[in-house]
């Protein structure tokens, strides 16, 4: 009887035709059964000579078979009298409840979260969209000189050493430490020697590490209000208690009320302020320095994109000013080269180091030597500084030609642009009773992607409201068009 | 009298043959002076014209130095009089403090780290030696075919869209994920479709998301006795409870003391129980997922190395097993192609897959995907199985010649060899009494890398005495006379 069923269901199963080898399928058919209990327990399983001929097939195939169950344990060979299906099922409980099968699929996500999994998820912010007018924070990768760095990638992979494939040093490819030391000392008076540089997957993973191995679940830490979305979702996901802290003209503007805790943590962008775009005044950056220094807190700047200056010259690094070592300085290839490239830095106080170097290969592992060797490469040789130069020029005469498009449109008391000097976006200041939310659904419509200003706030009810419009990866003559298409939606809200 | 030895302070250190350019030196000069109060507050600069005389350069560098400064406001215009160093110190104490310069760099670096960042550092456990007899777990790579890869590479490059080089989806490279849930699925007998499969930086990485978003600091997870010491480290990192429990032939082996309280993850390597090498039974498989399913557990399937399998045909994923959506099925391409890779996967029950895209992007946004065009490319090819097939007889081979070298040298009732089915390491145990710390830390003075079985123990007091060898990354000539250095250590402690 049990020999028909199983005789039924191999012959119903099995097709020679199939790709899969006829000693995998099988050997699947028959798990599937035991699984399914069309083989139950104590079953025996047909000799491989009647199986065989049954089936058509070699004996050595369904000798394979046997073999690869008996190795895993489904089956059992009882001396003399053959195999037979073994019992691995828990308890008769189990058993029925095995019968049951899956579990309905649409069962609600969020209750399967953690607590902190379900919050990283709601105030998730990353955009799917990523190119195009006006995608605030992308450059240009179409200028990307990708047939140099080919070139260069290619040299890398001639005759690659153990040491650039294998598992590597936490700190990062010393080449790409020594050029960017270099960079950052002449670009942004960053005050450093390579060993204090640590080489990141971006800002991301550079707050992370801060925030691992600086800071615990509870600390108190400032920030920017507005500010970058995912810093702030980062530095909850770590368990940090967040204040937001005003921003004025000149930058972090702590008031009395803020200063009634220390924050264990000061999270700024003084160069470029995020989204607004002003400039640390040197006043509030030595006054932020000192209560760091005061206070033994830690200031991270984030110093994201101020490699393009429109007006005047780049501005000095806040960490260039620190003499107590209070600073940790973080920077991205996202803005300067591409953003796929995956590939940030930290500058930090040399004590530090070591930590940071054991908390990467703890966290993440350290490799990706190859690409980091490349890109040591294009610096050495002064591609990276070139590029940098001719997307400054790119980026100057676009974010004029947006400026253009806002004056003919609005008047600068109503919709106020605000933070052009620098960096890959502007922001929009609108009137305090414009949806900005309501806009950029509506342009999202009409093929415009902009970003609500209240989304970087804090609290949206209490936000300013506006738009952040990215103008660096809008090619010149789509850049007006694309404008009036925002402008027509914009007015429709004023 | 100012002017004096502000004159004397720029002509002791300009310099007009240095590469920095004259204009830049300048300001670099008088910031200095100003920070370091050589210029004090309310001091007047000279006129342009004046110190352009002084220095003999031009006006224009001069003038561009001073707007530079009064851009950062360090100095600031008073109408008709001239222009004057700013008061931007906070306070006198401010000032004071200030004299006092730089922190002392031997400042211990423990209490500056955060309690979970002190934890982090204290259990580390990567080595700063990847290469060599017998350093577990690295694969030969220099048998990776980097030819064929630096050829399918340039093909990615030839012409990236934006999409390549722009932020990507968390997910990973969807023609990734479609090879990778193919080779899973016919080698591992995962079940999966590819919007399973979730493409991450390797296993740290994926125990991160996992912890993160179905995890809360003080949730309880069981981890097998002895275990992988990253992943020890990354539970404890993300402030889980770790409950050790011991394995045996079987593998995890759970008691009554342990079914006390239910944890929320089980993390288990069935394929290939890291580092002892047994097989999970298929009786123990079906209690855990039994067990799982009852009490809403995780259960976290390391899948790091089984397919290299030298004894019989590779075994079913534990995954393939499960009904209920409880496992969460990790591997790595760090030992089929070569760990500098930093690529590794997910295979997530679907209801999950959206919150750990979201997850991603927001931790670590998202790129990378030149490098997962290639590695997709390189599999539809069908360059990653030839690669597999090729390195398992190489590896297969490589186990043998230590094996024999092991039996030539020691009674295995002393030293045995166990845990070689598979892999890329096995294990030696040794009698109790021996130190195999002491025996690593021996070896290594005598050129020989490798890690004692009783690190990877919870409670290394308590452990089995023993050590690790990684044989994959040894080539032929090599093993046996490696291997005799290392017997001649061990049996001086025997």
């Amino acid at each position: 009887m049990l020999t028909l069923i199983l005789s039924d269901y191999l012959l119903q199963h099995f097709d020679k035709q199939s790709k899969v080898p006829c000693n995998r399928q099988l050997y699947q058919l028959l798990r599937h059964a035991i699984l399914e209990h069309v083989l139950p327990v104590d079953a025996k399983l047909p000799s491989s000579r009647d199986l065989a001929t049954e089936l058509q097939i070699s004996r050595n195939t369904v000798l394979y078979a046997y073999e690869q169950l008996l190795a895993e344990g489904y089956v059992a060979g009882r001396s003399g009298s053959g195999t037979f299906v073994t019992d691995t099922v828990p308890d008769a409980v189990a058993l029925k409840s095995k019968l049951v099968t899956a579990v309905p699929k649409d069962e609600p996500i969020a209750p399967m979260l953690s607590q902190r999994g379900q919050q990283l998820v709601k105030y998730a912010g990353a955009a799917p969209q990523q190119w195009g007018a006006f995608v605030p924070g992308v450059p240009d990768v179409t200028q990307f000189p990708h047939r140099t760095w080919s070139r260069l990638q290619n040299k890398v992979w001639q005759n690659p050493l153990p040491t650039t494939l294998t598992y590597a040093h936490g700190g990062g490819h010393l080449p790409l430490r020594v050029a960017l030391a270099e960079h950052l000392k002449m670009a942004r008076s960053v005050d450093c020697v390579p060993e204090q540089v640590v080489i990141t997957t971006g800002i991301h993973q550079s707050i992370d590490l801060c925030m691992r191995l600086l800071g615990d679940p509870g600390d108190l830490a400032w920030v920017e209000d507005p500010c970058y979305w995912g810093a702030r979702n980062l530095l909850r996901a770590s368990g940090l208690n967040i204040r937001p802290v005003r921003v004025d003209a000149e930058g972090l503007c702590p008031d009395a009320e803020d200063f009634k805790a220390v924050p264990r943590f000061i999270f700024v962008s003084p160069s470029h302020q995020y989204p607004l775009g002003m400039v640390m005044s040197l006043a509030r950056r030595r006054l932020l320095l000192e209560y760091a220094k005061q206070h033994g807190c830690w200031i991270i700047e984030d110093d994201y994109d101020s490699e393009f200056r429109y007006v005047g010259r780049p501005l000095a690094s806040l960490q260039g000013l620190d003499h107590a070592n209070r600073v940790l300085y973080m920077g991205t290839f996202s803005k300067t080269l591409f953003p796929g490239l995956r590939l940030g830095y930290l500058v930090l106080p040399l004590a530090l180091v070591k930590p940071f170097v054991v908390g990467m290969e703890e966290l993440h592992r350290a490799g990706n030597v190859p690409v980091q060797a490349t890109l040591a490469e294009f610096m050495a040789q002064g591609f990276f500084t070139s590029h940098i130069r001719h997307m400054r020029t790119l980026y100057a005469a676009r974010l004029s030609l947006l400026q253009e498009a806002i004056a003919q449109r609005f008047d600068p008391k109503v919709v106020k642009p605000t933070g052009s000097d620098a960096g890959l976006h502007l922001a929009l200041k609108l009137p305090a009773h414009c949806d900005d939310v309501a806009i950029v659904r509506a342009a999202a419509q009409a093929g415009v992607a902009v970003r609500p200003l209240s989304s970087y706030y804090h609290d949206a009810s209490q936000a300013e409201r506006g738009l952040v419009l990215g103008y660096a990866c809008v090619q010149e003559p789509h850049i007006a068009p694309a404008f009036d298409v925002l402008a027509g939606v914009i007015e429709r809200y004023l």
